[in-house]
């Protein structure tokens, strides 16, 4: 019997127990008349069909999303490997498994990169943005190192928000010391960070940390008025002066460049400008990287939603 | 000698001294290389070329939108009259004019409207509704009554706002029982009287209290978010529970029905829906009022900018 | 045995005898190679699932829409009620049954609604206008009374035209006192009464009533078009001078506000911009009302084809 | 002197005297305070500037349009020929001039034109929709061999409705036997005839026949919907089956091809869907003729209002 | 023992032996654990379903598209006929058959169309467009005598590229003369025969010559730049002014009309716009012809996805 | 008399002589009869009015744009400073200015410019596209260094094509060093540097360098085209793979990212994507550049035409 192995490292024949997602389940009846569940499993590694015959429930589609302890064998339905399972139960509390097994991750290391993220933001030269910058990590540090940055679309894994952010504000640092002295390194930077920090409250999450869907003030508010305001307060409380305070809003709140994919206003300071074009850059070449993965060189993509096209792989 | 006559009233011939707004100047030379003062003077009752002859300054297009005492005689010019001038200089505080006189006021009685407004939240039914509305009004009852409701497009001249806002909620006050019970009428009521609210904001004021521009956050905010961050303040202020904020600042977000009309975000609730069609309503009923105004029986009228297109006037 | 009971009422274990709509049917062939039909029946109250085991024909696919004598017993399958036939035939002249049972309809009572409508049109203050209106009442009060507004956007069901019109007479009503003098109340009533009466002509009806299909007609000239044309040939019958005739036949072609929208003229009149708006604003509050019925408070519709979004049920 | 010479033709110097239109009028007053008038002549051969020195009026702006007699001589001005006028008054109907010398007509000729129309009209087979075409012809003869078809777009000249409907008609006479048998020639032919017949009601004329303005008709309604309108008239009165009407109908309503460039339905059988294509083809070939005309080889046009673009004449 | 037989042609009962393309296949397991094939035949008249019983492989999915050699009886399945083989094999370079018998062809006689092609190049005027014309039929004659126009849109068939080409030439043939001398007919000649050429290299083609895919070229350059390209080389080699050159490959660049269809620049001169509308006209024609050749008089296509809208055959 | 200062170092009261542009000029007649010259003189450091008196020509508004020798003296108008010259010649060859006093010039050093992008084309580490490059380079290396990027909306000065290139160039090195491994460097870098070489042909150029009007090839095929066609000749000259060229030409078609902006095709690998992004990216932080070169801060600018929007210049 093999434990807690990955999915994607289990052979024909095997005998295995261990925790998976159960992402999806569906009650049957045989033409015999026996109930059946038609499951499907996942983990960090992909997923894999199961079956768990003769199973009159209680487990149905209402637990999808959670996590099982199942033991059962691998086997094979046309050409593709399928588990049957003897065992299925929900785990609570008392199972002791590790979420970073079941979920798929950022390939960053998070120390690293939460370190990389407050040396930038420490090196915001204007005060007032360095504070309101500094605050705002200071409350929802947490929260950025652990969550996607989107349900689906792209980053949609565990630390995909700090994934983005970081690479951001490199590209922020960057293009500020291009267009110097045409541009204002510090807001420019504190924008950045602070952009997509209302995302914190956009989503409601999974109990392994990944967003299932948008929560209420998510969709009725969104989260660049929630983020903009969120900014302000913070401003108003360090007492930052009105005008630097807006213009943290302002990027904020224009940071989708059009109101089209969803800006509050037009960016209309040439760092709320900026700040557009570098998270449309880091949101596409992420798209393109996880469109990328699945293909082999030579061939195209079936079409994706986010970018409406398909996508070419060269040699 | 006439003394302070609307301008609409003065006949050729006729010497008068008045005030009037300086809606235009420029300064000009002669072909005998005299310098002479081209102006436009205006009043509640429209507007006036006149001639400065032999006025070497200081006035000019700088003070475009300021009050000034003038003395002179009408005249004729191609068929049009025309003021010629001998006397002219900008006021200051010891000047005693009436600046009702002077710009265009809405064509309604303030008090009456104010008190009908009032009775209006009153009836709200919802207690933090109601306190919500009530406290705001509180705040910007005196601006209410006072400020247009735009630079130009429609409700441009003062008291305007309080004109489209009682309007508007006479329109939600019948839509609300004509749908009821599908809708909130305290909601729709509360979020009608608070949609227009940050353009206290979103405006610069001449000294007779017109629009001359945006404001900068007016421009870099927009009247949405800050008059949506204003309510949510109050709302919190007084203690009300955070589904009834949301969904306030939801209907101030969304009134503009499109992120292409400048909507934050879409309307997804019914009062919201209905908010953006009554302020469509009431802005499309003014825009033609103001224009069929222009127009004689049978004619159609230039095109009008915020509607694409001309309009008609029937017998 | 339960006879002609509404679907919604029936309960486990009954055996019941009735009429129903057969609104789907498909033949199928069990593994032990016998056919059997799996339908669906329906009536005002809803939907169920049907088996008729053995059953060989002649009933099948062809017949959906027709009305069915049924008799049979109430199962369970997978938590839902689910119904075994033993017997089923289509209906002919002879079957006695009452359609208003099997058919969703308006939640109005038609003839106050009637009465309410015949009394709007008569308040129409210029003879030639209400002429019109009341001589296409005439004619086409019969239909509307019972007509759906649509095939399933909005108001599909029995009496949905009527409930639709008179909502927007009521709105019509109310703004053009709001809106006086500076709109032609008779002409704004009589156009809203008028607008949708091509509808008449634009669909194809099932036996019972509802919108099978657009007519050949009401898809290649359109509902606006047929509909303009018939008020022109009474006006013309009625002796109506040309102006007015030409005025109403605007308010018909102009009232879905943009060709985007199906308009085949942009509305150019104010009676014409408000009818367009409350055209709208009537149609987007009853798709929120059918909307919000299946939801509980608190939860997000699935995505509105007609809105292009989702709707929110507040609490 | 030179009587009744084209403008074309003068040269500097000349003496002369003739019938031409005031294209445009403007009073002035010079630096020494004498009344002049600011003139633009025209006729079939082009545009000329004018002066009348020391002219009080009473022609002036209000005349444009209208024919006048006057008498000058041919100066210069920088580089450019220039009338100086010293007699100008307004044309009755008592003078005799030729109207056809004073505005731009089609490169054809009526007679022959006309001829070859009743021929193609002759030769559609379907006896219905001949009979519509020849009945309409009858009607409408006189205005379509002497109307513009546009006021300034393309064919603004008279004759250029029938410039426009004869080439069409030869296209869509071509079309119809390359695509037989699977397109209705009848059909074709007849609906390309009546397509633009409404125009004889969409237009105001000036008394020498150019387009002036929309009418008020033809603005509320448009000629698509006047012509199909007048079709369905004829066709009722000949007896015309309904199917062959409502096709008529829905060529005439669909021939902009979409609702965006103002067809009232979308064409949906294969003969609208190419008389929308022969009516843009011929349009934009027209457009190019008249705008290619004015340029010299190799060279780019300004931008074209119509077109969106600028065009290039090739060597 | 029917021996290769048209599909079409097939009556219940019969036996029958021959070569079909195996449209899509199937591996299914049986209720009883058996292993079968689902597959679809067709041929050029039409497809048909087949079932392979007791068939443990190896044809599968994998081999869509391919040509099998089967022999089998024809039966029934719910009122429609279906096969049931009782042997299957894939082809190979020692199986004879006819290509044409097995997928649909244009219905045109290649001969006669390649011959009336060439007479019509053979007619430009132009020494230079017609050298250039005749050097890539030249090169091109094969290919174009035999592919397809599309992968499915319209001319979706063998001989497709030919017929839409030809049918162009005449169009342009004739349009050049309705519009003499305003328009180049050597120009527009040639460049109607060029146009798609570019499809040669866009396309993957099926053994049978059907478009399978876009190739990559075809997908990251597109036809209109690849044979603007070869254009370009083919007028270079031969000599030919620069001007024509850029003519030429303007005319091909443009020939989509407008950048939302595809078009890599905007036409600008005559013979481009003409083209543009002479390729928009052919196109249309034909997916009208494909589609109402599915339907009865009377009836309403489906969604037509390249039409955006449904079509209508009238009587 | 100070000689060849620069306009923006006069001072009221100089007499001085030099070469200037004469940016415009307009023939006027004064009120005496007395004809003279309405100028405008500019030069690197700004513009400025002129007037030669009583001067009858030969220069006009047909020498716009030529370098004109002036002496004269500076006067005042209106508070501006305003020249008076009392000569004025067109130069010819033996006159011997310096150029680059007279038009505006990119704020970089060129040699040093150049220098660096060669080292950036030598990283390139694929031996095949960074021949192409430096091919490239070699031909275009000496209009690169000197021509502007644009007519008027970016970059439009001598060397700006220069400064363009670079930037992106340092852009794409940052991107693909973050980006990596997913991203090809050497692709993105070689497709950078060629993006708008078509530029040198798309243009026609003024004796002084400046864009005066796009060139006939640059408009009837667009700088996307000529540069891909000329990219693909020198890779085929090099014997560069196939795929390498496609992708190249792939980049150079695809880079104004969205047909709607001009791009022949969508990009639809990472790199095109990217290269696109970089490209909007410098194109907006220069259009901000030199807008808010021209404000105070706290100022809004005019509308933008090229951004379709105002940019505020914050403190």
């Amino acid at each position: 019997m093999i434990m807690d192995r990955q999915l994607g490292e289990l052979a024909l024949g095997d005998g295995f127990e261990g925790y998976y997602i159960l992402k999806a389940a569906q009650q049957k009846t045989s033409v015999s008349g026996k109930p059946f569940l038609n499951a499907t499993l996942s983990d960090a590694s992909g997923a894999m069909d199961a079956k768990v015959w003769d199973y009159p429930g209680p487990i149905g589609a209402q637990d999808a999303g959670k996590v099982v302890r199942v033991r059962g064998t691998v086997g094979e339905y046309r050409g593709a490997l399928q588990l049957t399972l003897d065992r299925i139960r929900l785990t609570d509390a008392r199972d002791n498994y590790n979420p970073a097994a079941l979920v798929p991750v950022a390939p960053i290391d998070p120390d690293t990169a939460m370190e990389e993220l407050a040396t930038l933001l420490a090196s915001i030269e204007d005060a007032d943005y360095r504070a309101v910058a500094q605050a705002q990590l200071e409350k929802h540090g947490e929260a950025l190192r652990r969550i996607p940055a989107a349900k689906s679309v792209h980053h949609g894994f565990l630390g995909g928000l700090l994934m983005h952010t970081l690479n951001m504000l490199r590209l922020a640092d960057f293009v500020s010391r291009l267009y110097a002295p045409a541009m204002d390194r510090s807001l420019l930077l504190a924008g950045t960070f602070l952009h997509d920090l209302g995302k914190t409250r956009e989503f409601d999450f999974s109990e392994l940390g990944l967003v299932t869907e948008y929560s209420t003030e998510g969709q009725l508010l969104g989260h660049l008025v929630l983020g903009a305001r969120e900014a302000a307060e913070t401003a108003d409380a360090l007492g930052v002066p009105a005008e630097k305070s807006m213009l943290l809003q302002h990027l904020i709140l224009s940071h989708h460049g059009d109101p089209e994919f969803g800006a509050a206003v037009l960016p209309q300071c040439v760092e709320g400008e900026l700040l557009s074009l570098i998270d449309r850059m880091d949101s596409r070449a992420e798209i393109y990287r996880e469109a990328l993965d699945e293909l082999q060189p030579g061939e195209f993509s079936p079409r994706i939603y986010a970018l409406e096209k398909r996508v070419y792989k060269h040699e």
